[in-house]
């Protein structure tokens, strides 16, 4: 029903509000929380600061209001799983496609068809939009895990839409 | 489940957001569409005509995914009892608790417990916060309504917390 494209409808409200009072669209194919934006203008960088700011806090929120039961993780894979499943179906109505791992705090989230991207055309054409879509989201990731108590730094890339991945760093303290 | 609170956390963040870049505070307790805010600052005025603006493209979206069936209205009473029962379902997870018409184009829909105030306390404390929480929602109507083939005037007026009355007005060409 209509309440599951609802947050899809404000997302894109959003986007395109804080990108109104930026008239210059550049180039940039990577975005993310603390995560460099190749040729951003300030302006698109403030904006995609933004959106990840809004993503983290309702990440966060969100983090808190998810099924407490399976919040008993023993290993950081079991928390970056929960966020793949749980918080995906929550905020997507879908599961993550694929997670993998270095094993040494860099994890790597795939969605083959985000649908935050889905409406635009697929192959290379929008390119260049996609980081604007992508950044509330790496907030959204970043915010739930550090109500889950871990600190990282979340970035997304897009080789060709609508598959994106989203790239977890966490850092060894 | 976390989906159904998705929308009123993000309502909330870019709420904060708009808000932040006005930092004076000024009474009024009066948004909408095409209305006056009472005692609000030109900033504010700004970031309510911006909630309103978007509230209205989500409200066309929503107006053209909700179920065509019952779009066959005979009468602009059909599409405001529409609204107040199928649009607010599916935004809200409830519906409008009151609808009320003078049968000349003023029609009062009344929530008795509107869930984008409920976060605030009950009763007068923070009427004057009142009215950035009630601008998305009054583009919204009136942007369904658009959708639906009918021009209007949405305004939305608080009492005491969290009772809302959003007024819609039909001009009559």
């Amino acid at each position: 029903m209509a309440d599951t494209v609802l947050f899809e409808f404000l997302h894109t409200e959003m986007v395109a509000e804080l990108w109104a009072h930026d008239p210059d669209p550049g180039p940039g194919v990577s975005a993310g929380s603390r995560g460099e934006e190749v040729g951003a203008t300030t302006g698109q960088k403030m904006s995609l600061s933004v959106l990840e700011s809004m993503g983290f806090r309702v990440g966060q929120a969100l983090g808190e209001r998810l099924p407490r039961e399976t919040l008993a993780f023993r290993e950081e894979l079991d928390v970056l799983k929960f966020l793949c499943k749980d918080l995906w179906v929550a905020v997507f109505q879908k599961q993550m496609d694929s997670l993998r791992t270095n094993h040494q705090g860099t994890y790597v989230l795939q969605d083959n068809s985000f649908p935050l991207l889905l409406p635009m055309a697929s192959g290379l054409q929008y390119l260049e939009e996609a980081p604007k879509f992508l950044a509330f989201t790496c907030g959204l990731l970043r915010g739930a895990l550090c109500t889950l108590g871990i600190e990282s730094v979340v970035t997304a890339s897009v080789a060709a839409l609508p598959v994106c991945k989203f790239q977890v760093l966490i850092p060894k303290s």
